[in-house]
């Protein structure tokens, strides 16, 4: 059987940034097409584990409702919480959490963000795919999806999708972890 | 008669470098194939204006032999050095510069970096057409295409062209500047 694959499934600008430094998304609106979800509901329905930073988390929280992918596990890292809260479990590293989850069978794992855990996961090569969706714009300054400071990684390219609104979908697949 | 474009023709790795710290480049081997140049000839047979920003200069001369492009106006930006070198001319000003290149009659304009002028030439909307090779490597650090702290700006998805090796060439257009 192959192993769960960590998937990072995420969208940037051209100039490699996720959101403000406010967390501001509004940048999202250029490639927003009625119908077209770039993927993510095929993509949600091979995985049924989450992996957040702590600070997408509470990103997530302040948007109201209730919080996602309630029928997935859910995995928030955070050096300072702990315990459940609802059906999501604080984690502190996401090393061995990773490690615990790859020995057990279930689906692959969504990496959702924010940079800081794509930047600890890199670090250790936690990562098996990366789906990253270019976004046509340039925000100028805010949160990098990369952070500087990491070791070099070999990728194999996958391939590329463009669509209509400008999106253009990268896929690729670690070959250092493997 | 349409103006002269200012093009940005470049490389970066996934993660958004353009080089190591100690301009190595040597990541870019990961897409190099004996026979495809990338659109590289065809692009530069329609451009006869090169513009480097200062320390691109210095890393082309380090190579030794011939600077290139002596069929071609060759202008470095540069606050400390002025005037000739062989066919390059040193400007201290990118802004007048491009404004008095439009002026004039001729064929596009191509920015090849670094980082420092493609940010210049970014905060001015100076830059009409990118055209950026994403090589599938993560470097980890390194020199940046996109510096932070620019303004926002509006791009127009022009075309994706996947290549064999991987490589990615992505061709947007500025709408801010229009």
């Amino acid at each position: 059987m192959e192993s769960r694959k960590v998937i990072l499934f995420i969208a940037m600008s051209l100039d490699g940034y996720i959101a403000t430094e406010n967390d501001d998304l509004s940048f999202l609106d250029v490639v927003a097409v009625q119908g077209e979800d770039y993927g993510y509901a095929h993509f949600v329905n091979h995985i049924d584990t989450i992996i957040w930073g702590r600070k997408t988390f509470d990103k997530v929280v302040s948007f109201g409702g209730d919080i996602p992918y309630a029928d997935k596990k859910v995995f928030v890292i955070s050096r300072t919480r702990s315990g459940k809260k609802g059906h999501v479990q604080f984690v502190e590293n996401v090393v061995p959490l990773i490690e615990q989850l790859k020995s057990e069978e279930g689906l692959d794992i969504y990496c959702d963000g924010g940079g800081e855990i794509v930047s600890e996961l890199l670090k250790h090569q936690l990562i098996d795919e990366m789906i990253i969706s270019v976004i046509p714009h340039l925000l100028g300054k805010g949160k990098k999806l990369f952070m500087n400071n990491r070791p070099p990684q070999k990728l194999e390219f996958v391939n590329a999708k463009s669509y209509k609104s400008g999106l253009v979908q990268l896929r690729y697949r670690n070959i250092g972890s493997e």
